[in-house]
């Protein structure tokens, strides 16, 4: 009897529109598929209206719910991150057997999903925690799907995942991630670049803006020839098109109606809070959160603006089209460092949470259908593929070449920004970071010298300088002073 | 009986060299303290030695040294941070009374004394969180003290503190910071403006050895003369000595020996994480941060030196007395920012965390005896005791005229660093942030467009170009395709 009720291959919980739009998009690949919503009444409005005539079912408890679900069960919830889950969770397990797959295909933050990996995984139901990325239109018609957790799960979810996904030259933007919650850390990471991505976009709107006196329109053209390069991309794609959108009632750019304070939603403030914690220098990312902060306090930058002063903005007489140039390579350039630098993060991550993870697949899944999909992913994905053990994305001879190129401009562009007081912070952190990376030996000596002044900390010597009284890899403590004693750094407070 | 053993004024746990220096510094002022340590024989040590013929006695018990206390017992705990002061605490309630004081005097993450100043009031107890700093030879000649927690204990332990701390014009460097952890976080962001100093310190030595070409002694020159400038300071000061130490084995700059692989302790990433947290653009602190981050990937820049390239470093020929002119400029009007943003993420605590905080006595509290001590933290006093409400350190007449006369040279130095390939991280986003702030119209308008266009996140208008159709402090979305249908932004995941 509960056997002939069960029809459905994938159970999908939570009917927002992004839940709505992952179901049809199951339902269109030939999946038959079971709605379930905490309000019930929105099941029965999805099924008479976008689901009606589609292979599409609903339920009105979660006991229906689950009966109806062939085993081992396929459960994906689309519900707000946080307690919502871990309620959903348990409102299921009573009507669960061992096998069954929960997936949480929200935006949760990835330390809820090791523990609940760990949780499940003792209870006999595999957990899988896996980020979704696309929007609305994404999910509808190819999402990225970046799902990570307990692997035994994935044979059985493999079909219907990388069926619904985003495809990218006959790929799917869907792969195994890693364990525990690494596709939601992946997920984290995409929305961290995400951020740093629209960041540079703006700062590269602003110089052309206020300092090359360009107009909308002129600058929707750039973005429209941009969007055919290197940097052909969604973000650069929509760019365009925002720069293109006049105000109906008056004809003017909408864009410049819109308030520059700008909101999150936290998950780029975790990628940033994980690089300090994991002592990882994604500083681009860094600058685009703090960006966002700095826009919001509009009205303390209204009155700012009348009492600080910076250099006069004097009417552009270079050459433009040279000035647009520099303005392209320094993103070019400047995107190249933020992508090295997230997966930095990644690799740091996977050495220090023990995770196994698979650089040539996350590439690929954030290729198509999600936000920052764009051809650049492509040559990502080529460089781990041909070297998946990759130390940096810089040492890749294509990136490597990529950057060397874009450098003059992208000095230029800075340049020109900090001349004319137009700020730049993203642009400027990744040549920082280009040129301190690219540094054998930077000033940090005379930094551990000063900690061993004042607070005894101890250094290390330079292997090459070592010698009989500083020897290699030893704590050694200098009395700087002649005053003091032997302090040790465990007994400092500074 | 009991009353006859009460003779201590004052009571210290944890005889490492802080602990020691401060009882030597209190016993010099008068009081007679109590000393005890977990390893007891660490007591008779300290009796038989250091405190011999002083007003110092010891206890081998947390019991003895409970009696031997006057009530209300004043109590300082300078044990390691985290379960061990808890560990103490539970060990010293059963001798305790209703009133008496305890005192956390280590390096205690703020949210820890939150918890500790509510638990112990439930129990009568006061709890005080008091960040220290000055290392070794502040604790014993005059730290600063940043007191925070209950402030029903500041009349009791007012006298002792103030006679221990350092002295600046005549003023102790120590006064009633606010309300549970507020000591312990303003420490937490005095350490990370130390970090920022200390980077930037780093950066002007960078620019001066490998742009400028000078020796270690001209470096060493030049900090001799900013020590009598507007950058008057401790770390100038020890910097200047560092340059002029030579390594005695064969006469050459130690400094050059030392492997530029910086550590950290917590508290700087603590402040970048907070301000994280409290969306506070405290942007300096976050880029010091991660160049120590950075200067410890040591291996991979070495790899990546001698793969990736910059420009020449020509032989510089141009005026250098100018360049090294411009460099101090930079660091004075980094440094302004740096201070700035600190007292921003200050302000933003006192209102998320509902405290009272008190601006003047907290540059007050920095101006001596602590690391960051410096000619400069009298400015700043002066700018909070005269304007105790100032909205931002910038507003203050003296500074926003100081970083106004700065800026050419500031502005220059950066256009150097660049040009050369040498990184200025802390420079740069120091002034990326001025350029910000002074901005009435950022391009973060854009941003908000691409969250409505892929995620329809909804914007505002600005208030000068509200109209009918889009009305101002309205949540507004547009449908900038033409496509797709009303979604709101809480159905989003991207």
């Amino acid at each position: 009897m509960a056997e002939s009720k069960a029809v459905g291959d994938f159970g999908l919980i939570g009917l927002a529109v992004m839940g709505q739009n992952l179901i049809l998009n199951a339902a269109d690949h030939g999946f038959h598929v079971i709605a379930f919503n905490r309000t019930v009444s929105k099941v029965d409005h999805f099924l008479e209206n976008e689901a009606k005539g589609k292979s599409i079912s609903g339920a009105h408890s979660i006991k229906e719910f689950c009966e109806k679900l062939k085993t081992p069960r396929r459960i994906m919830l689309l519900v707000k991150a946080g307690s919502a889950v871990d309620d959903f969770i348990n409102s299921l397990l009573p009507f669960l057997e061992k096998g069954d797959i929960i997936i949480d295909g929200g935006n949760s933050h990835f330390p809820d999903s090791n523990r609940r990996t760990k949780e499940l995984s003792e209870k006999g139901i595999r957990f899988v925690g896996a980020g979704v990325s696309g929007g609305e239109e994404g999910a509808r018609y190819g999402p990225s799907i970046m799902p990570g957790g307990n692997e035994e799960a994935w044979p059985y979810i493999k079909d219907i995942f990388q069926s619904i996904a985003a495809k990218s030259d006959g790929e799917a933007c869907c792969d195994w991630v890693g364990d525990e919650g690494a596709g939601h850390f992946v997920k984290m990471v995409h929305n961290g670049i995400e951020y740093g991505d629209m960041q540079l976009i703006c700062e590269a709107y602003d110089i052309m803006k206020r300092g090359l006196g360009l107009t909308n329109s002129e600058i929707g053209d750039v973005f429209t020839k941009w969007n055919t390069g290197v940097l052909d991309s969604f973000l650069i794609e929509i760019t365009r098109d925002i720069m293109k959108y006049n105000d109906p009632d008056d004809g003017k750019p909408l864009v410049e109606k819109i308030l520059d304070s700008a909101g999150q939603k936290g998950t780029g403030k975790w990628t940033a809070i994980n690089a300090l914690d994991l002592g990882m220098p994604v500083t681009l990312i860094g600058e685009a959160v703090f960006a966002r902060c700095l826009s919001s306090l509009k009205g303390e930058r209204t009155r700012a603006a009348t009492i600080l002063e910076g250099p006069e903005i004097p009417e552009f007489t270079g050459d433009k089209q040279a000035a647009i140039d520099d303005l392209e390579q320094a993103l070019y350039a400047s995107k190249i460092i933020s992508y090295a630098q997230g997966f930095m993060l990644i690799r740091e991550a996977a050495k220090q949470y023990s995770w196994k993870l698979n650089n040539p697949a996350i590439a690929l899944m954030w290729r198509g259908g999600c936000i920052i999909r764009s051809v650049f992913l492509a040559d990502i994905t080529n460089a781990y593929r041909a070297e998946p053990e990759l130390e940096n994305l810089l040492f890749n001879d294509f990136f490597k070449k990529a950057i060397q190129k874009a450098q003059p401009g992208w000095r230029r562009a800075i340049v020109r920004g900090i001349e004319m007081g137009i700020p730049t912070p993203a642009f400027s952190t990744a040549l920082s970071f280009y040129d301190g990376y690219r540094t054998k030996d930077l000033p940090a000596n005379l930094l551990q010298a000063q900690r061993d002044y004042f607070g005894a900390h101890t250094f290390h010597v330079k292997p090459e300088c070592a010698s009989k009284n500083l020897p290699e890899g030893k704590d050694i403590h200098i009395n700087w002073t002649g005053r003091g004693g032997n302090v040790s750094a465990s007994t400092y407070l500074a």
